[in-house]
């Protein structure tokens, strides 16, 4: 399964695109969307948009999940985190995939194995559970991060399958 | 010239169409899209966006003007406001349309003449600028009023246009 994962923010939208085969996982790219702050927002959600259906269309992810971090205290912040939130949403659900949302805790229990993990531990646990990956920001780090999360998560899913499986076989 | 108004939000998003000639506004059409809260947010933002698209093809505006409704308290709500504002702002801007923001007191007193307006006031005042209108919905009414904010708003521009054309040629 290949899945892509994706730290949305307005400014820098995070990307990382990661194959899972059982508990194997390989890096196959990670980088950044950036849209520009001298344009309008209109114009800054199509280039988030544009570049997220190319990065989609190059690497061909089967399955989606993004970031669901926390609102924003400041309603403004909130309110464009929203705006590019809903461009990761949306993309990946118009080409056809599903899409997951996992709050940063859950990213960081599944990564580093504690919610409260910092920042660095997380960077640093994508070096080791992706070899010879180097995230070309701390955004593509979290989205790498997302992507790992979504893989253990559909990992499990489909051991709980397999389990019901053979229980169903052995009735 | 034909604009469309629209009042995001991500259950309901209010649009309104009319054609401004100088002064002289008239309707066109208005109605109100809707996202099944059934589904998850990738699919009710696609739903929208789906929606507007064929708004846009049906009528053809040259023009998008949107409701910057101010953030919600809550910043789950004004999350989810974020979302169905970037549709509003993308979709006009893929088609290449050029689109404005307004505040509801600007749109308030660009109708009714007054920033503190009442919603059913703005309602009134748009049965006498668009005679023959009835809105579809409360959403769509307030979309209304923002195409009939943005058509003010580009005749006054027009006029300050020919003004210094005006000047220019006397010099």
């Amino acid at each position: 399964m290949r899945v892509i994962g994706l730290d949305p923010g307005l400014r820098h939208m995070g990307w990382g695109i990661i194959d899972a085969e059982g508990s194997r996982l390989m890096h196959v790219a990670n980088g950044t969307l950036r849209s520009d702050d001298r344009l309008g927002l209109p114009e800054r959600l199509v280039q988030l948009k544009n570049g997220l259906e190319e990065v989609l269309a190059l690497h061909c992810p089967q399955s989606a999940a993004v970031e669901e971090t926390l609102a924003n205290r400041n309603p403004d912040s909130t309110l464009k985190l929203g705006m590019a939130r809903g461009v990761a949403l949306m993309v990946p659900a118009i080409a056809g995939l599903e899409v997951a949302q996992y709050l940063p805790m859950i990213v960081k229990k599944s990564v580093v194995g504690t919610g409260h993990a910092k920042k660095e531990q997380v960077t640093m646990m994508i070096g080791r559970l992706l070899p010879g990956c180097t995230p070309h920001s701390a955004d593509s780090a979290d989205a790498l991060a997302v992507a790992i999360c979504h893989a253990h998560h559909a990992a499990t899913r489909q051991g709980w399958a397999a389990g019901s499986r053979k229980a169903a076989e052995k009735a």
